[in-house]
């Protein structure tokens, strides 16, 4: 990093709804990327461009995104937080923000990345959050979905459960966690991951949903992830009830801590109830 | 009631953040009874007036919202849910339909009502929830607040707490219960009284969050309720923290159960911690 930049992290938050997701488009100024840069740019009193921890989708929310950003302008703390929050529209916020070292890279640093996806499953669609949750009219079977959930962990080859726009060189990757439980009226899924292909998670929601409602076994599932082919899975759940709850940091960089959340699961990372 | 007349009783949900309260207004077509009765109306094929156990204001929410009407259309039950919803904006809900003798009236056969109060105390405001919460960057001390609150149990002239354009006769009310508890990143309030004058509940919630701040003692509460001056309390807390979730009424009318919710207190009424 040439002399005189310093880095800067930030802990985002933001509410996907009326965004088009998080990466900045060309004809399109309504993405978290655009809406941060401008306000952190507007402080930094020079232009500024973000690295994220991990690029959400359109509609996709997320209550601990990390950003970082290499500026020359010197700033206290209270610039980072208040004075970016004071150009930002009511569905994006930044909670914490932290001088780093330049070793540090929001996206390339990050070890572990957690999403929770939430379904509410009543007979009616709630009149409340009706774009923070994905509601359903089917009971859903926690246990056969859990039954399910069990062939995705560990490191496999993800092809069944990855976009065609997906990027990445390697559909292998590692799951570590995902449980499955019910937190008031809403269904919660928490899984993490050393990283995800895109729409990954959403494809793991479609598919538990498909087995909770009874249209297929949970063996199913280990079929589709043995078919390494997308077209072997279900539909991908819809992205408004996917948050990006936590990035996993190694520990010299210390990050300050903010709830997961987001405010309708009010439980810790791994306290959803699984019984 | 005239013969060949039916009475409906329908469970309603309403988010309050778009919508101008729930009474009919001459030069507004976007209330709650408005949004009803037009549906309603197109699915009796007769106009329908509505009446409800609460009004709420513009911005108020509600989960268990009680109305009912009279109508010579014979309809199934599925008519009056499914068939009305589809007539509804994505902020409003039935939940539930059913006949019920003449005797029944939603709001003069109410013999207690139910409302929680969402605060959400934290240095930022959350970028989620934002119209369904109030927010507050000062810590709250809930044993004063508590304290503050047991001035107000039982039955008193609650002009303090009265708005100036209140209309019911008398401003004596009996307050059942006022619990406060901590849900997540939460504090609620949850209020119960036989009726409540207007903004009653909301001037309650700004007097115990000016307590809890530290503003005023504990015994200002009572200092305000013997004043029966609007004068002598702080200010109204805003309406979009505000859910009416219960309406009890005589056992002899058998009404359908519904979660008091919202989904962001996964608790059942009674049910807040308040150690």
């Amino acid at each position: 990093m040439p002399e005189g930049l310093r880095r800067i992290a930030l802990g985002v938050e933001y509410c996907g709804t009326r965004l088009r997701g998080f990466q900045k488009q060309k004809h399109d100024p309504h993405t978290v990327q655009e809406t941060l840069e401008k306000g952190i740019s507007a402080v930094a009193a020079e232009p500024v461009t973000l690295v994220c921890a991990g690029r959400t989708d359109a509609g996709v929310h997320a209550t601990r995104q990390v950003i970082h950003f290499d500026t020359r302008a010197l700033r206290p703390q209270k610039a980072w937080i208040q004075g970016v929050n004071t150009q930002m529209p009511f569905d994006v916020r930044v909670h914490w923000a932290q001088e780093i070292p330049a070793q540090f890279h929001a996206r390339f640093s990050a070890r572990q990345r957690t999403y929770r996806y939430l379904i509410h499953s009543a007979p009616t669609r709630s009149a409340q959050a009706s774009s923070e949750v994905t509601w359903t009219d089917h009971t859903l079977d926690l246990s056969a979905m859990r039954a399910g959930a069990r062939y995705l962990i560990g490191e496999h080859d993800f092809s069944s459960f990855r976009a065609s726009q997906c990027q990445a060189k390697s559909p292998v990757r590692r799951l570590l966690k995902l449980d499955i439980g019910r937190v008031g009226q809403l269904i919660v899924l928490e899984v993490s991951a050393t990283a995800f292909l895109h729409h990954m998670v959403r494809n793991i929601a479609g598919v538990l949903m498909a087995v909770g409602r009874g249209d297929y076994p949970a063996e199913w599932v280990g079929e589709v992830l043995a078919a390494r082919d997308r077209s072997a899975a279900s539909v991908t759940a819809p992205p408004h009830g996917l948050y990006l709850v936590d990035v996993e940091y190694p520990p010299e960089f210390t990050l300050p801590f903010v709830e997961p959340g987001p405010l309708l699961v009010p439980l810790p990372l791994g306290g959803l109830p699984t019984v």
